[in-house]
């Protein structure tokens, strides 16, 4: 049974590393004295090592270990065996380099389907929808594809931005560019604000914390939903 | 001998399509009865037609023809006998694929390299440089490469922006990006802004407008240049 949260961002505006989320987790890995962490979003640059100690100390706080997937000789194997999973933020065309280059792809995808539980946040969010199409990183390097986990059945765009009214800047808003790649690709998007997050449970696909989310199907009007709406059927 | 403008936007906000280098683009293209326009970008997923007409009715007002590419049968052909090309914005990750797609990339460098009269606008601008690794469009398509036009030895970033003071959004800056990048890739990047463009004359490249542009160089600290700085020695 898929057991998954799918967050739009690892940190609130003057909180610290994952402090919002750490009561939600503690519930959420209960039972899992250490997990495995992805650090190859890497942002900033900042190294798998450092990254990795960054989220050790957050997970600390609720007594658990963290170690880094780089750590293991066999990352294959260190998936198969993880009691529960982490991808942390950062540059998502690096992320899914990474994923492929190292082959863990499908491994990830196979075990988090069959029910280790998932922590995304960011770029380790956009990598549960079906592809990265809907990414606002910077293309820094060149993946293989763009097809990433499909763990929900539509994409997600996170740290969604609402349009800022009076800007005077042209370059595209958000829903403006989740409007063109919907010329080129069917599925929904879900624009996940700072703050929110999906809790897949088996079938189930719930948005949580206090914010609505917004919803982009093509050729339709977006439109808004509330927490504790259930989305399995978006599709 | 090279002719080239690499323009931030094609729109400054509170002004019409292009209007801003309208007296530009007259001397620039002065000479030329007819561009060829390359609508491959799409903004907001217009047609090519429609873009196309959009533009044949900005360049009207300086005497200037428009025909698109999609209007040929042969598009390299038409690459190769156009008096002056024009590239618009829209979405680079697009931009790019149809370029291979419709295998003219070659055609469009070797032309612009020795001498066709090009101007680009934001994507149009962002496959000026090396790579569109630098690009801050979404991937709503993916490009057979990110390897791109190379008319200057750097890369561009079109419609750059500042930090926004007092902003409590979590996503990356445009200067997070950019060093993210250079991780990864050795080659300097401008960050343009809008209205500010490149000029650039055989070997000479030239800021123009009234703004400063911002250098990023790996492992260096970013720095300003002003208007009417030769940048050939950027690479």
């Amino acid at each position: 049974m898929k057991n998954i949260l799918i967050a739009s961002t690892s940190t609130l505006h003057n909180g610290s590393y994952l402090e919002y989320l750490l009561p939600e987790l503690q519930l959420f890995f209960g039972g899992c004295s250490e997990i495995i962490f992805i650090p190859y979003a890497r942002p900033s640059g900042i190294s798998h090592d450092d990254y990795t100690q960054k989220v050790g100390e957050a997970f600390s706080k609720i007594n658990i270990q963290v170690k880094g997937i780089h750590e293991f000789e066999d990352p294959i194997t260190a998936i198969k065996n993880a009691k529960g999973i982490f991808t942390g933020g950062g540059n998502t065309f690096l992320l899914v380099s990474q994923l492929y280059k190292n082959n863990v792809i499908d491994t990830l995808e196979r075990v988090v389907k069959t029910g280790t539980p998932y922590l995304g946040t960011s770029a380790g969010s956009n990598i549960c929808g079906l592809t990265m199409h809907t990414t606002n990183d910077m293309p820094i390097v060149y993946p293989p594809s763009f097809r990433t986990l499909g763990f929900v059945s539509f994409n997600i765009n996170p740290h969604y931005l609402d349009p800022i009214a009076g800007s005077t800047h042209m370059g595209e808003t958000r829903e403006t560019r989740i409007n063109e790649f919907h010329h080129f690709n069917p599925q929904p998007v879900i624009g996940l604000r700072e703050g929110s997050w999906l809790a897949v449970k088996g079938e189930s696909i719930k948005l949580k914390g206090e914010l609505t989310a917004r919803i982009f199907k093509r050729n339709e009007i977006p439109y808004e939903v509330t927490p504790e709406t259930e989305l399995k059927d978006l599709k």
